[in-house]
């Protein structure tokens, strides 16, 4: 097993989380880091993704993640086993989220800024959403065995998204998900937001979405 | 469309959510009905469940179903319409769990209390397991496609519930879930759950999770 740094977040006592979070991006920008929030429900496949994503990415740029969970290092020593790339493992201690202190205090354990950094939410389509961690890009998973109508019953984390990636895809057939009206549903929270459909079990849709990351990275940065 | 009550909850201000929790439990036990806390991640096929259990139980037994949700009404009117049983929805307005107050507004709503009642919580594995809803049983869902580590990863709901039911069985040679290894993972958070591997699409398993909830009520409610 690799070994990864674990840190246990202090829980924030900031009540501006919105000009923390602010700043935070800002000064990743100066620094040249791209910092991608991913949040989706437990098991729609974040992990996985990511394996997948920063081996395609890693000829290109440096990458690092930082996997956030209540308790466990299951993903930060997967992710650093399978890709080789800056993990750290933060756990929350019970909360169900991050905010921007909380993502602050692990990037000062990554040991250095890569010029990309993902950060693996708590598993949790409703309270992620409430709280900006500073991120560049938010973006959100919604894996086919979940369903097609989760857009309609998580509205925030869709409304506030600028990334939908939609994940299992190869299990289409399986489950009755339609994805059409998937992308209805998500237009009616977001008429904005980039949907990308992927399988990292196939590979379908994994370049599209990794030269998506590289051109935002290289262009379009939210600030 | 079957027409379905909705009442958007209002924010609980009880600081004492256990002894209110307590107070519904003995309440309810007195007027002779049983109240199941249905908890899981989103889209890890509670309202499917409930419409099988239902319909199977409907012969031995009144129900009713409180479904809470975010925002939309579609579990209720399908569950409405799929058994024809009482169901009310419950909007949170953005509340991420429900507490013993919450869920005597929804059982106030029900128009009369039937034997038996399912509180298909917020599709969330985290805060909902952090507050006593007053329910006889809490039992949390664990879908195959979600993998058999997430009792590592949320550990306060699997600590927390009576029964851990694994759903989705059927698709058990699709998705790398190892069962025997999800029960293990189960075991360390809690020895003594009782747990039910079922399909609603197949029925597998079914008739024992009927039973076993038909035992429940008939002779060991918690108190």
């Amino acid at each position: 097993m690799g070994k990864v740094r674990t840190i246990l977040l202090n829980q924030s006592v900031l009540a501006d989380n919105d000009g923390e979070a602010q700043r935070l991006r800002e000064e990743l920008k100066e620094k040249g880091t791209f910092l991608i929030n991913v949040m989706s429900s437990p098991g729609a496949g974040k992990t996985t993704l990511l394996v997948g994503l920063i081996n395609r990415l890693k000829e290109h740029i440096s990458a690092g993640v930082m996997e956030a969970d209540i308790d466990s290092d299951v993903d930060a020593v997967r992710v650093a086993e399978k890709t080789g790339c800056k993990s750290i493992q933060l756990h929350t201690g019970g909360m169900c989220h991050l905010d921007a202190q909380m993502t602050r205090q692990g990037l000062e354990g990554l040991d250095g800024l890569p010029r990309l950094i993902f950060l693996e939410n708590v598993g949790n389509l409703v309270c992620p959403a409430e709280y900006d961690t500073g991120a560049h890009l938010d973006a959100v998973l919604l894996s086919v065995p979940e369903g097609d109508d989760k857009p309609l019953k998580y509205p925030l984390v869709f409304q506030k998204c600028g990334l939908v990636i939609i994940t299992k895809t190869d299990a289409g057939d399986y489950f009755p998900f339609d994805l059409q009206k998937c992308i209805r549903n998500i237009r009616l929270r977001n008429p904005r937001a980039d949907i990308l459909p992927v399988s990292a079990k196939t590979g379908e849709g994994m370049r599209e979405l990794s030269e998506y990351i590289l051109n935002k990275i290289n262009g379009k940065e939210k600030t």
